[in-house]
């Protein structure tokens, strides 16, 4: 069994390795890697080396959107055989903390998350993984889909934040990845209305593709006006902000319908930010945050196997475990175009 | 304008009257009928005169699930207008009681509800209603649609009492209209796995036509044991009873997942039904009940608008307003065929 | 029966007028004011003449913190009687909109609230009132504590926004009125460590009268870190921000523990604040935000009832209705000194 | 270091031995116990010998409501030092199952309960336990007070799954501990009334000193009537049931307020209770059940160390941990005396 993995090499370059195959624990699995999906932290890191405090130092394993399938299980799993294909949950938390306790457990402050600095990521062909951040994938969801499981979380915890619910009107401000799977989430979640406000075209017809709605130019249409117009001028219960921008951060409370609630996703380009809290008040508005997600798993691979969440409708670009550099460079080279793109392991 | 109803005249009998079209009061509209649905209370009223304390007492008009045309609109409204088509919601409540200002309306002890004596019904071409509790139709909703919302929104009730969210096992007790509604509203919200129980085929049959995954004849097969196994032994999250049968009743606990929720919905026959405190303890499930629904109009009408629940499946038999007591009358004689019936006016 | 009230009479300035005793509806009662507290929003209109777009215009009755006796009752009202005393909810909403049924009344848009142009206020021997917003309070809870549940719902709102649970860490920026009733609803709701901050001496030194825990003077101490060190450098579950300052309402974040809930309550001064967004979404924090309180005359009258809530430790004034002038002046004059005044009618 | 410990031995008797003083892992710390009170669950393992599928083979240690001084501590602990005194908390969980992750690890299947057949409990100078399961006691807690947090989160647990809140009407049916600590625990959160019912006048007598407002002994007194008299004929908005009788929870809907919550506590003599579904749905009450209880430790000890809930009042006996067998026959021959025994060891 050889295990060839690729390394960040300094930014905007990568090496390959060979390197051990790792030995399990007892509640662990090891797990041959089927598919890893590039997220825009992975890009961030291989383009800057870093992100906020999390410095790459040293060679570094990206990817943390990964979907295998099990060749070897430790001694006290239970639930997982040799066999099994299944998803990965990056984080591993310690299971004890309040957070832990409580549920929120992605609130655990000695997490170890795939690729966020100094835990290795999973761009290689064996990593190993407790059984328990292992969830198993019916036969007809496939691997890709699995490996997409990761940022669908986020848009599914996005929508749980908003309370979205069957009938609502959700706007969604941002076509990336996220923006897109927070879309997806509210539509299986049963919003009627569904309005994707982005700059770029080409994403914004995308999102109508895969279910809004209404989508807006903001480039072309006045936002506010423009979602006034199709609420009959009470706005939206639900907002969800995953563009992270200034601009949009501002106008989700002009779009909010009193007692609605906003829900803050995309990072910000600067700690301060302008904001109306005079109106948030006088609409009592809620904002709600997502730092990653939690429990959502087993949600999200029921959602995808029921057929209420065509995940994979997210993919724009495929690209051979082999030419994993090259991918990173096409995505480096052609960000608005890039939907969402996958590496699959032969 | 000429106003002709059909009254209950003593059981199992109806006569028709010309009765004056109502005077409206300012906030009132004055509606046209153009369909009702015959609920499950109007055919016992119908047959027994009586539900618990509510006696019929003289000639009464039956019906309350109702959708028309807006013909006159009082002088103080302001949202609606003459040509709108709307769904009626039939209980109009005090709006001052702690109930109401709670927004658990449904709990309202001074409501008037059409055709709960001493408050007659809709089987009339003229109809007045508060125009707050008159809720406009897209113009791609049909009005059978529109009064099937009424029955509709006691699906939506139970399913938001039991918090069905996307990727749930729900398991649903009984095929009535309330049982498919329940399925419907599930479905709509995202639930990914729903068994149906119950003891009629066709019924059955008809649930998995509307999206139930799995259906359960409880006459075949042991349901219990069944719901097990579909669910990796641990049970539902959500188990919606709408037969009311002591049976099935006392089966919710034992297919209940733990932490999970019961929904009561059927009206049990007698008092006092057996349960068993002690297993719903051991799960520390919940026991959740639903009396009628409240604020759920927009969310009914929104959800059909937007294809997320087809209602108009439901119906199995359409008359004409002439028709009427023939339709009661073929309702009585066939229970377990009749899915749904519903009234056409012309 | 003579019914004297006092108008503002442009801005600084009052004068004395006779006005009919107002004739009650069928479900009204009229009212003998017994005790008004007199609000920040009062001496507002009183200096300035307006609250953002509200302009007071022409000779105005001021005034929205009321108890009184109940003296006549309209002929359908059941659940009051001549000789009650009663503390008035100010603010009469429509009971139909889709926030009142929905139990939100507080954002009714049609809602008429005292002493809110055009709305006149209480300070007058009679008012009438809608029976359902009147409260009648027991044998042993004054008037003047009556009048005081306005602002003290105001605080239990906050609360309850934040969601307070017994156990709790609370911080309370701000010890205005509002600032000290979150304080005494904190308590109430079973916060074991309440931290409140402000920067004028004799109010801190009120709230650890009141319960505070620990109080800091933002003026000699370093909140942040000082909270911290209270804290076990975790922050607090809940932090209520009364102060309406751009400095305390930053800060809010700082002091926060991850999953908790920031409430915004006390009105900026400008409509944009800079607020740091990506904090928030590192703690996965929370912003609820109040405009004025819903159904909670109840709970404040129980609480006071039943000693959970002191809420006549509050007053630090009172002045008898012939000088009420005077005692808006001597507010004026005061703001520092002034926790809460009161007019009492004999 | 010796380390006595006392087992029961056979049904109503016990032997003394000596064991090992056990070895820590790295995470654990080792326990001198201080104090530790007796449950109704210990009473019944020492007389019958076994609970429900729960069985006593050979030697058993009882005790699992426990406070001591931390001697030694594990590696890896960081939150605990020597010399420090905690409570413990008797449940090890697994972390990392579905109902550990999500929050509610009181439902994990792998649980190790103290004091629960096979695992022994804490009648012993030394036990291990996990560090993550010991909260710290302030100093002015006493480890009395610690080891009645154990029981004390029965009675918080109950209260929260009635979400009692401010101003609230309580009823708790039945004046064993966990009654007590149910009313406790409502006084605590705000409730305003509370009802207790029992048939034993010297617990009645006890409650009312603990706060209840007002006692009904169901042997003199009609409980619905009186309820009903007591609320305005509304009823209650939470009722606990805590007696585990047939006759009290069939009362539980009858007093209930519409909207209302039933907590189900007590456990039930049989697996079949009678109760009226029929009445629980036209008041649309929901029925919440307690298994154990999570998360409460923190709470528990923040209330008591504010002073908002006097625990040590419930404690009626005290016994040299060397007269453990007397105080367990004494318990056996005297149940109504006894609200709380607790074994203090020097």
């Amino acid at each position: 069994m050889e295990n060839k993995a690729i390394f960040m090499h300094g930014t905007n370059d990568m090496i390959w390795k060979e390197i051990p195959v790792p030995e399990i624990g007892e509640e662990d699995v090891l797990i041959k890697v089927e598919a890893v999906g590039i997220c825009g932290s992975d890009m961030h890191y291989y383009q800057h080396g870093k992100i906020g405090g999390f410095i790459v130092d040293g060679d570094f394993i990206l990817g943390h959107e990964a979907a295998g399938k099990v060749v070897e299980v430790g001694a006290k799993v239970k639930d997982l055989k040799v066999g099994d294909r299944v998803a990965m949950e990056p984080g591993v938390t310690c299971g004890k903390c309040e957070f832990c306790v409580t549920g929120k457990y992605n609130l655990c402050p000695d997490v170890e998350f795939f690729a966020t600095p100094p835990y290795h990521g999973v761009f290689a062909n064996y990593v190993k993984h407790p059984a328990s951040k292992c969830f198993k994938l019916p036969e007809h969801v496939s691997s890709i889909e699995g490996a997409l499981v990761e940022p669908l979380n986020v848009g599914l915890h996005a929508a749980n934040q908003g309370n979205v619910k069957l009938g609502d009107t959700v706007v969604v401000f941002g076509t990336g990845c996220i923006g897109l799977c927070s879309l997806l989430a509210s539509k299986a979640m049963g919003a009627s209305q569904i309005i994707v406000v982005d700059i770029l075209q080409n994403r914004l017809d995308k999102a109508k593709e895969l279910g809004a709605t209404h989508v807006i130019n903001a480039k072309n249409e006045d936002v506010v006006a423009k979602v006034m117009e199709l609420t009959n001028n009470l706005g939206a219960e639900v907002v969800i902000e995953t563009a992270g921008s200034e601009i949009t951060l501002k106008q989700t409370v002009d779009v909010l319908k009193p007692a609605g609630t906003i829900v803050s996703v995309g990072m910000t380009p600067k700690d301060s930010i302008e904001f109306n809290f005079m109106k948030l008040q006088s609409k009592e508005g809620t904002i709600k945050s997502v730092f990653r997600y939690r429990n959502l798993y087993p949600t999200g691979i029921n959602a995808i196997a029921s057929g209420s969440i065509k995940i994979a409708d997210i993919v724009s670009h495929k690209f051979d475990f082999e030419k994993t550099k090259e991918a990173f460079d096409y995505v480096a080279e052609n960000p608005g175009e890039v939907v969402k793109a996958v590496i699959v392991m032969q």
